[in-house]
């Protein structure tokens, strides 16, 4: 339990929350809805760009992909609460938060169906590499039929980096098409995890078992979180280890992925396919030269961007919103500092 | 057990094995390779067009997707046996093969990894409805991030139509995603049905539920054989009966459904997407009006074609054209004459 008041909450006559960036549209959207009824609640966007200028004026911030670093931090001189509409808060410095007094929080992907929509979303990847997505759009615009050849899920032994929330339905899904399941965890004796893990990974390892997995795997599925220990960590060795024509899939940050090294190896046919949901830059640009092979796919980072889990996140961001403005304390969400 | 030889069987110097029509193209090149020790087995391909021409000097026929009727069976004096490099035989006038004394047969989905190949690409068109497959698309190239909203598999009501070999390996994978599945089939008291179908289907029914179980669905996946009763399944009263904004998946033929009824229910919206590996005419019109609407993905016919499916595809034609020459019962086929 946590007082998200301090002192001043109750001077207070309208609780302003900012949410960064146009980007992911339908979160203020269904925010604003849900929140519609609450006058005394006001919810704004502005440009990325913006966030410096405006920030001391509100007291939640839904960062989206703004970066919040210490500078903005200290000019946050009403925020009370800064927030993920999701998981992932690699873009926020937690340290300038705590020392500044404003809590930081995500909302845990289990609560709004992020992580089954994560789930879901790496194994539409995984097919459409494995099926060749683009080379069959160009078949079916040149009338071509019955091909490319592509090849099946069933079969292959998928490493699942990062064995947390989204590498458990990954798994749970996975298992029934027929696969070798290999996942590496910092901490397995974690008692957050759920009892059947046994049943669905064939080889449990930790960081050290990385490059082991990553020789015996024809697919690598990442779904760390984003931390200082997790940045680049797919780079040039890891890369290497993998086997000649295996395939990778990001559906958690781009930049888990170290570039020029995804580049190179795609260059030398080393990595037969991509499939990403994020990129290093965001939105990337779709003129890179990596989304030029023809094996290389990328969606808009939608894979927890579902009708479910936006409204889920909204009506969290909305009660956070409310619980702030009665002084009463926050559920739905989890505090990091 | 057949005598595939006839009584002229042993005269022959060489067996001459024919491709019919240019798609599918790794079928006859992995057929050769697996055949090229072989001299006296001579495979050829032709153009759709020149098949009744040269059909004569033929003993097996591998139809792909060029009609065989009755005129052409006519012609193929030689012919021993007709046979799909795969499932569906809707092209082949069985009758007048009969009555010319030719063996059709097919190669069941479940011996060359057809079945499962399929049931994953069910999904992965799935997905590519309920993700927006296209609107991803554009939003990339639009430097859009975290749009389209999409949809989850988990928790839909999803009605298989047609339990046969590819449905029953889609509901063995959808039913972890979380899903209830409604089935039909003609007859389920088959003992040629796998011991958990049981659990895999919330409710089953017969051709008399079709139109209950489309008022249930939020996605209807196809799955069945053409045949005179199928064909057109899919009308004006089934889609009708499906559910406003719910969405078609296409795995089997393309003549299941009625062009004019789908198109028809596109342009007012009741179907919210259509995701077909098959089409009416194949290969299908690029510029065909169906493929305009935002929600509307194909494939070009390879559901089945993955490496290994071509591969064991390849050694059941090249053990027939062998056993042919040598006079020796066929194996790896259903013969359905």
């Amino acid at each position: 339990m946590v007082d998200p008041m301090g002192s001043n909450g109750c001077s207070r006559t309208v609780t302003r929350v900012l949410f960064c960036g146009p980007y992911w549209p339908a979160s203020i959207v269904y925010t604003r809805e849900y929140l519609h009824k609450y006058p005394f609640i006001q919810v704004d966007e502005v440009g990325l760009e913006q966030v410096p200028d405006v920030i001391q004026n509100y007291h939640i911030c839904i960062v989206k992909n703004r970066r919040i670093d210490s500078d903005i931090i200290a000019r946050a001189t009403q925020m009370k609460i800064i927030m993920q509409n999701g998981v992932g808060l690699e873009g926020v410095d937690i340290g300038a938060a705590t020392e500044h007094k404003i809590k930081v929080a995500r909302i845990p992907g289990c609560t709004t169906g992020n992580a089954v929509a994560c789930a879901e979303m790496a194994i539409y990847l995984t097919l459409g590499v494995l099926r060749k997505q683009k080379v069959m759009d160009r078949a079916v615009n040149q009338r071509e039929l019955g091909t490319p050849a592509g090849e099946t899920i069933y079969g292959k032994t998928i490493f699942v980096l990062g064995f947390g929330a989204i590498g458990y339905e990954l798994a749970k899904r996975l298992r029934v098409f027929g696969v070798k399941i290999l996942a590496t965890k910092r901490n397995w004796s974690s008692n957050t995890l759920p009892c059947d893990t046994e049943v669905l990974v064939d080889k449990k390892g930790g960081p050290e078992d990385m490059y082991e997995f990553a020789r015996e795997a024809d697919i690598v599925i990442t779904c760390m979180a984003l931390t200082n220990e997790t940045i680049g960590i797919v780079d040039k060795k890891f890369l290497t280890a993998m086997k000649k024509g295996s395939c990778l899939v990001n559906i958690a940050r781009g930049r888990l992925l170290d570039y020029k090294a995804v580049l190179s190896h795609l260059e030398s046919s080393h990595l037969s396919g991509l499939g990403m949901d994020v990129a290093w830059m965001e939105p990337f640009d779709p003129d890179d030269p990596i989304l030029k092979f023809p094996n290389v796919i990328i969606t808009p980072h939608v894979a927890g961007i579902t009708e479910y889990s936006l409204r889920r996140a909204a009506k969290i961001v909305g009660d956070v919103a409310l619980q702030l403005h009665a002084g009463e304390p926050f559920t739905g969400i989890e505090i990091v500092n």
